[in-house]
């Protein structure tokens, strides 16, 4: 059988979803506790990679097990993983799924604050020291929107370097007392496209790129450019399009 | 000088903001970090005493000291705090002001998250894994309007027991999403009592107690009655008013 799963995380105990060498991810917590409950090695496939710090509301991975019942299924994982890490939902899909292939698209949001600092908001928004101008970011932001070649708003090894063209279907600010909400939905995101689009947004908002610097970078796509990429910890996948 | 301090706190890792015996309150936090500053010992005055993992956006205190100019002495309080303690305020407040005694009222706010557990609210808000009927909560919240003796609603132990007429300035429930936003305002509340009036509108909203449960409560005053003192970790003081 194989099961679609999603999962919401609080990222900031993980170095990133997906395993790797260097501390503990999502994906070794969730495979250990499938582990327990098939008394198999399950290896699951993730739709999106979220960095170290990075939370979810809509993360999908699918895995292939033999049959149990998905209510029992999720009762179980979720009884075994911890508070950090909650399974919404579980579903059995074909067997020719693939939570990654077949994604249509992916929806962002990152979390700002604009006001006074807010131990509540500590690691899970990104505190900005300096005064912004709101209304530059979001004229910044329009020119994001549509097919372009993002080839300066990402951190891939240039030698790893595909096709760099991506859509961003809508951008969205809002500004809600301090607190900025930026959603970002898209076909697809290169490696910390969101973080640097929204770093950017904020050297206009301060004064440092002008608009004009933008709508540069998006078209000369060889230029070496100085990028801000800001904190992991503002950042949230909200959900996957199928 | 006597100074004024609004503090904003993420309650989780303390026993509560009053000093005792069984572990570290915010207030020992605060004084560790004024001596450093002040090279002698300072000891604060609280409004209101909030339990262990209560939360708060605007505590206040007070406490006499040398003349500091307020916006440097905020900096290096702030600078010397941990990321769970911010003071959004201070002023110079005249020589008989009292943050306890002059108090007229306070704001306290309690989310409850109603739907599918959020592994990003843990901690900020009370996970309710039951059906509620927030119609009848909204109708029984009504009853608690206005000056009412709250006897069979705080943990006052009897023998401390003097005036229990507290009165409510207004109480509502907001729903957002899976969210309930509850924000009740009163001249003086006693021991866990908006935990206790909170935990029995859920009571009242699962079907464990009637609306004229609620009314017998605030009239019997005496009667034991069993009471839901619900966490402490979805419970907020919002604001002090003068």
């Amino acid at each position: 059988m194989r099961y679609k799963c999603i999962v919401s995380y609080k990222g900031n105990a993980y170095v990133g979803f997906q395993s790797q060498i260097n501390g503990l991810a999502i994906q070794d917590v969730i495979e250990e506790k499938l582990k327990i409950i098939f008394r198999e090695d399950i290896r699951i496939v993730i739709a999106s990679r979220t960095d170290a710090h990075v939370h979810a509301k809509g993360q999908v991975f699918h895995f292939d097990a033999r049959e149990i019942d998905t209510y029992k299924l999720k009762g179980s994982l979720n009884g075994l993983l911890p508070k950090d890490i909650h399974i919404r939902d579980i579903e059995i899909v074909a067997d020719d799924f693939h939570c990654r292939y077949l994604s249509r698209g992916k929806w962002y949001r990152y979390l700002i604050n604009i006001g006074e600092y807010d131990p509540l908001l500590d690691g899970l928004a990104y505190q900005c020291f300096y005064k912004v101008d709101v209304a530059k970011m979001i004229e910044a932001s329009k020119l994001f929107i549509g097919k372009h070649d993002f080839s300066a708003f990402n951190t891939t090894p240039k030698s790893e370097k595909e096709d760099q063209v991506r859509e961003i279907y809508s951008f969205d600010i809002l500004r809600k007392g301090d607190l900025l909400i930026i959603d970002v939905k898209g076909d697809g995101f290169l490696r910390h496209m969101v973080r640097i689009l929204v770093g950017t947004l904020l050297d206009v908002a301060r004064g440092r790129k002008s608009i004009s610097d933008v709508q540069a970078m998006l078209e000369d796509k060889e230029k070496e450019v100085l990028r801000f990429n800001i904190d992991a910890c503002g950042l949230y996948l909200m959900q996957i399009y199928y």
